[in-house]
């Protein structure tokens, strides 16, 4: 038998730029990724599904499970939890499939240091795309909302770095072909690929 | 402006394996991709079109234009020489076009030397696949043919190492969408799009 892991890939991005609208549109196509199911403390809201959405967990559930190690990552919003559970997809690599993370950037940081392997996807706001477009075409703002602009723009781009791809969300079914494009070429990736038949030689 | 070159693609692969058929169904569909056609002394085959199918030159023209550098690789094969023009790959890649050239394993390897950033698909015929299957199935065939077989499979492995990409030539569909797939996830990776940001902050 030849071991072949799933590969695990992390959507991810400033919070606002449409990574649950993304991340859901690509669940309602036919797709091979599993998706892994977040952990947290906020109360259900209306029509969320325990087990669907999210696991809800009581403060002390999630604390004693976060002393266990059995989150990949956490953080705290607002006064709540929410992280990935471990085992679902440590297995489910393991079975040979696919998993799928729609994550903060704080917790991808955070996963990257647990899974190096995986491919880290940022999505932007297509604002970010147009800034070449409109730093070049200036003077019709004033300098201190140029200067803000840039500044954003430039963390945005510092938040990048720790990513293996950048997708622009201009029009979801865009940026949704272009998350099924990694998640194909990735598999195709000749690190991958040859060490497979190189572990069937060998096997011999 | 933002400069913003196109970039490479170099399908390759064994001989035999069907890198003309998957390049053919390629164009066929829409794709922003532009064809390098190559260069060649050997004669035009019925229905082959000079400057379509290839360039066809007489041998001293060829000979002189390797002497002037101006093929990016060529090499002989049953007497008659086959090569990429520099020129026009360099000028589509300035103007911020992708560039797709489909040529043999040994031209591909020279062109790495010259355009390192290139994206190379190593393009193998499902028998390689299968192979992985094959190997632990054993006992139907005699040693002798196992043997020959696994030569030749280590000798595509080992050419597949200077490649960035394996696709299998299963079905030349599956194989195009594959190639589709690289393409669209190159021009997502970090590293290029980040840079164009990054240039254009520091521009202002």
């Amino acid at each position: 038998m030849i071991d072949e892991k799933g590969i695990l890939f992390i959507l991810s991005g400033p919070s606002g730029v449409g990574k649950g609208t993304v991340r859901k549109s690509l669940f309602e196509q036919s797709t091979d990724l599993r998706y892994s199911i977040s952990m947290t403390t906020r109360a259900p809201r209306e029509g969320e599904v325990d087990g669907v959405d999210y696991f809800f967990k009581s403060r002390d559930d999630f604390e004693r499970l976060i002393g266990e190690g059995q989150l990949i990552e956490h953080a705290e919003y607002v006064g709540n939890y929410y992280g990935t559970p471990r085992q679902y997809v440590e297995e489910t690599l393991e079975q040979g499939k696919d998993v799928f993370l729609e994550i903060e950037v704080q917790g991808a940081l955070k996963v990257r240091e647990n899974f190096p392997q995986g491919v880290f996807i940022f999505l932007i706001p297509p604002s970010l795309e147009e800034l070449k477009d409109r730093i070049v075409s200036r003077g019709t703002e004033t300098e201190d909302k140029v200067k803000n602009r840039l500044h954003a723009a430039k963390e945005e781009i510092e938040m990048m770095d720790a990513y293996d791809y950048v997708v622009v969300n201009d029009e979801i079914e865009n940026a949704v072909t272009k998350v099924q494009s990694i998640v194909s070429s990735e598999h195709c990736k000749r690190e991958r690929v040859a060490h497979q038949f190189k572990k069937a030689l060998e096997e011999k």
